[in-house]
């Protein structure tokens, strides 16, 4: 098969792939219908953090399961199905808690699993899915094409976005500003929205993503930044800062902006994977009583939540990709995204 | 009048002070009936942080209202009062959203108010109290002589275990574990049980602690400590850390202890001041989904809630007193804690 592999910083490189097959009794196989690129694949591709290399990138995929192992029940071959960004076996406590990202048998796509059996990247024409009953959600029947790119935002953005505001709590009665204008940032302005929260500040100072904030339900943007920033959010609150804030960046200036943001009492949700530098300052949290949650985010647990407003249209998270390319051009995906010429890119094995 | 000041490391003096006055509308002058040495009173006596020295010392004081500012409404000469552990103004956006320790005229005793006037200590025989409607809860009637100690744990200790409780989110259904068997923790047992938690695991190594831990709800005890102490809770909680980690301590240990039994997806409620250079690793939190809230106990806006139960004897929380003593003897009562030899010492002017 053809997958997308890393092979070092700004290289990316599609190339021929063993096919996978079943390796244990809850595995099943999939036949990858869409992918796409993610904010997190582009920290190795930018040389922030440590990775070995080569190794098959991509954990966000929708498809069709071609074949199943004997233990697999709740998916079969012929399903459309979903796949968190991570596999998990649904099972053990931290999965019947809901944190599915603890799972006691976590499996992270592109790497080796706690058997030591090589999981295939979502940038992929297939993948071997460890724990199905676990961790694939099929749909009840086979979607419209055109609702392709609506679930596979189900794959990881649409539940961080929508674990960014729970995390945050924000809902009705409820001012909240996003920190973030990503595709993770959209979708939690979307989210929030879908919760029931009638003010929602968007922090974006680029104008396709104000548009699409706004779309998706922001009722105000600020543009500024910093000190700047935090005083036009209280100007616009009328004198207090943000009760919910919905931090989906991840590094040390979106953090601290994040907290300049939020009023004491208030909740911060954040999703963005920690890559620069940010931290949590005990002493500014203590004296204002500020909850942090948040952490990456348990989509298995959301999807079932979710994916009845996607098939219904209620919410259309899809609008984030603003680049479809061919599989073979993931190369000018990850550039694109890097460059920010695009939003978000799906990828058509 | 007599008050009790801080010198410096290990020296406290019971001294001639000049006596308050009101020196605002707002203002109120409070004969001190009962005060108490807090847990946090042991930071600067034992030299730990940079004070200015001499001040006033003390926070928490139970008394009788002397004589009111023109603009007091809600308190009269002859009324018992419970004095939270700072003086808020009741009207400002952070007071009305019940996060009265980050109110915009936020005034510490001891210390010197937002408009530089000089606020009396609570180890004294008279204090002007700011903000006296926003800040002073009178009882309904004068309270039963017995009852003064469980009223003296509304100022301070009671609430801040309610808050590290309420901030865990223990109630029913969620297993709780409290670090710190201090007067706060061993109150935040209380709390938890006054909650509804049916599981209440106390992370103490000291008997008599223990003893009034399980008199306070605790139904089990866990003397280990580290990783020995988290097995321990895992094994007792059928191998799962626990849903609701209350910290009352706020060293470096004790923070790596809550977050070294809290399961992924769990909340962790803190409210000991951090001072021992304890710190919220936001990597190890963000992978696992732990929710961190609390911070300063918002004590003026939980007395209205607690007091009733307090009152008809519902709970006991006066029980951390273990010791009291003239308040000339306020050196003595800062030895017996600092030494551990009592819990909890209560002074009377």
């Amino acid at each position: 098969m053809r997958a997308n592999v890393i092979y070092g910083k700004g290289d990316v490189r599609v190339e021929d792939r063993p096919d996978p097959a079943i390796r244990r009794p809850t595995d099943a196989v999939v036949r990858v219908v869409a992918a796409c690129v993610c904010g997190s694949d582009l920290w190795p591709y930018r040389g922030v953090g440590a990775v070995e290399w080569p190794r098959p990138i991509g954990h966000e995929f929708v498809g069709i399961v071609e074949e199943t192992g004997a233990a697999v029940r709740t998916v079969k071959a012929g399903d459309f199905v979903i796949a968190p960004f991570v596999a998990s076996d649904g099972t053990c406590p931290q999965c019947r808690n809901g944190i599915t990202t603890s799972c006691d048998h976590l499996a992270f796509w592109g790497e080796t699993d706690r058997d030591g059996l090589h999981v295939d990247g979502g940038q992929g024409q297939y993948v071997r899915v460890p724990w199905a009953d676990g961790t694939l959600v099929a749909t009840p029947d086979m979607p419209d094409p055109a609702l392709i790119p609506e679930l596979l935002t189900l794959s990881d953005v649409m539940c961080t976005g929508h674990h960014a505001a729970v995390s945050a709590q924000a809902g009705p009665g409820r001012s909240v500003v996003v920190v973030g204008d990503g595709a993770v940032g959209l979708s939690a302005v979307l989210a929030a929205r879908r919760l029931g929260a009638e003010r929602i500040i968007a922090m974006s100072r680029h104008s396709s993503r104000q548009a699409l904030a706004r779309e998706f339900g922001a009722t105000d943007i600020v543009a500024e930044r910093g000190d700047e920033g935090a005083a036009k959010v209280r100007e616009l609150l009328g004198g207090v800062l943000a009760d919910a804030v919905l931090e989906c960046v991840g590094t040390k200036e979106s953090m601290e902006q994040s907290l300049a943001v939020t009023r004491p009492g208030g909740h911060l949700g954040y999703v963005g994977v920690p890559a620069g530098g940010s931290e949590l300052p005990i002493h500014t949290l203590f004296s204002d009583n500020i909850t942090v949650a948040g952490g990456i985010a348990p989509a298995r647990t959301y999807i079932p939540e979710l994916i009845g407003d996607v098939l219904s249209g209620t919410i259309a998270p899809g609008k984030v990709f603003d680049l479809t390319l061919p599989l073979e051009e993931a190369p000018d995906a990850y550039a694109a995204m890097d460059q920010r010429t695009a939003i978000k890119v799906l990828l058509q094995p």
